[in-house]
């Protein structure tokens, strides 16, 4: 009985995840987290509309979804001033990453990315046997310059960039996309990731151009829509790369349920309206609750905020695990110098002081141990 | 400006879509549908519970899903008696297929397969550059002698055989399954696609042997469960397959309320035994409906009747279009000579009555036609 070979590209990877969740955690410390703040899902939740719109639409679960989307396709391209056809929804921005790697990659293709940026971008890129080539982060933002000319260097079919940042918080405005957009060598696509664009100052994000093949945006309604755990994302590029999803994706991969939730979300602006500013002033808080402490919050276009502990990596990692051993939940950039910091999601308030309450602790035990 | 070039495989690729949504030809037609039988959705619906469970958790969609999917899969296999390291939880049959492929096939390996069987395995065959095989079915039923045998002769990684098989309705008892893996060629992996096998006699499944690394089970909540739109299926397989699959696929791809809704479902087997009471009689209704109007409906172990219209493709398409112009979204094979058949899904006695209704108007177009 002889077992299957797998893939030659499947034989080399390892049998990785990108991140561990934190249910995994909390079955292997035997308890529950008290705060969730290391995902940045968004804790302020969906819009009621949404949740009831979700329940709703339970009852419709024995139908398969749209796999066009095509209510919501409609609705974001209203959203947004562009056509339906310039706009993929897939299963969150991970699975529409995927799709993209997949569409442009071949086995020892060049891309660019930023070393301590997106584990998912770089696990789908390894997924295809991409060659993945990074620049350094400077002053703890991405970039944009360094990776054009490594893109350039490279010849790579592929650069991420992700504005807002992720780990880091930090952003780009949009003349400095742009410039960097109108810099891309030919034949380079920017794989500009918009997850947190919401939560950003309003001179971070571009005017969309559908018309400009040197730029697929990737959007989510994870973030400030607070549906994580709905798979819902899309990308918007030229309706020709549109159209080459069709050629891979899983048509009938979208939940019905999260279809219609996320509609529901995108109708309801001025619930996302309220959110961006409670996040605004939780992250007013995190900052806060940052320098009382002796730490520096990082300006954060996001709806996290970025605390450099003054010390290198090994002293960060201590406080976090001193953090996550009080039973909160929370990550860190792994990539020096950037894992000198922590990463906090913004939440409530109940959510805050407990932050607030174990970072004090948290911080002794990490300098007890020297 | 120029575009980014795909890959060499996507480059070659059609923008296909493996099936046309109802919701598309609704669209297209600028009528909804009165009733839904083309897409072997189980119209029951799922139990109470579930769509309760599934309600409640829409209130925590703002949390990512757990990437392992360890509640479920602790569920599952205490439900079928194996270990939860042979389960792996996924997007549906269809992005497990996907995965599956992805893990084993090379460009220009060869995939074995009935002409006629599920397109989207073809779909992922093609998408990853492997060469398909067909064997005819025989009296309309896949031909697991000639699946094997045809493996052999091309040197297959991958065989596929739905047990009961979609489009037909057939199924074969459990020891032509178990002789069917006893003869594979070594190396070569048989995918046995049971999305419908609840719905089957008892004795069309194998025992499961999740030590013998010849055979890889696809299970769904899509069809009896009456999930179709949650996107949850499973495969069993060995724990080291199980594992591989940890190298390819959307860690965070499951959603949060889908999880919950099929642990739900699992949870309520007497729901299950109910449903299945009611596609058995709907099952009988349909067969009395297709005999009424000298249709001959063929034995179903699945949620939809196929009926033999008693002439040629042409005709039966004609038939289809005429149902379809009534209101009725209704599907068929697409492979001589199976596309004699139309395919209709089990339901309620309103949805059956519509179907009734329909059909004698339908024939007699088609008739009249030529």
């Amino acid at each position: 009985m002889k077992k299957v070979k797998l893939s030659k590209i499947a034989e080399t990877l390892p049998a990785a995840v990108p991140f561990v969740g934190p249910e995994t955690q909390e079955r292997q410390r035997g308890s529950a987290f008290t705060a969730r703040l290391g995902a940045n899902e968004n804790i302020f939740g969906p819009s009621p509309s949404v949740i009831e719109t979700m329940a709703d639409a339970a009852r419709d679960t024995w139908m398969y979804g749209d796999p066009e989307s095509y209510d919501l396709k409609a609705a974001l391209a209203k959203h947004h001033g562009i056509t339906p056809d310039c706009i993929v929804v897939g299963e969150g921005i991970d699975g529409l990453l995927g799709y993209l790697v997949r569409l442009v990659i071949d086995p020892g293709d060049a891309v660019v990315t930023s070393a301590g940026a997106y584990p998912t971008f770089n696990y789908h890129v390894n997924g295809f046997a991409g060659v993945l080539h990074s620049v350094p982060y400077r002053n703890d933002s991405e970039d944009p310059t360094a990776l054009v000319d490594k893109a350039r260097e490279v010849g790579a079919k592929l650069v991420y960039l992700a504005n807002p940042d992720n780990p880091m918080g930090s952003w780009h405005r949009a003349g400095t996309i742009q410039a960097m957009i109108d810099a891309l060598p030919d034949g380079t696509l920017l794989v500009l990731d918009e997850a947190y664009i919401e939560t950003a100052p309003d001179d971070a994000a571009p005017q969309f151009d559908t018309t400009d093949p040197r730029v697929i945006r990737m959007r989510t309604f994870s973030k400030a829509y607070g549906m994580a755990g709905a798979r819902v994302g899309y990308a918007i590029c030229t309706p020709d790369l549109a159209t080459a999803f069709n050629k891979v994706r899983n048509h009938f991969g979208m939940c019905r349920v999260s279809q219609a939730g996320a509609l529901a979300a995108l109708q309801d602006q001025p619930y996302l309206a309220e959110v961006k500013g409670k996040i605004a002033t939780s992250r007013d808080r995190l900052a806060d609750i940052a320098r009382a402490n002796g730490l520096t919050p990082l300006p954060s276009g996001t709806n996290f905020v970025t605390m450099d502990c003054g010390a290198d990596g090994d002293f960060a990692r201590k406080v976090l695990a001193a953090l996550v051993d009080q039973g909160l939940f929370v990550r860190m950039p792994f990539v020096a110098p950037q894992d000198r910091c922590i990463r906090v999601s913004c939440g409530p308030e109940a959510e805050m002081d407990k932050f607030s309450d174990a970072l004090p602790q948290a911080l002794r035990t990490s300098r007890e141990q020297g």
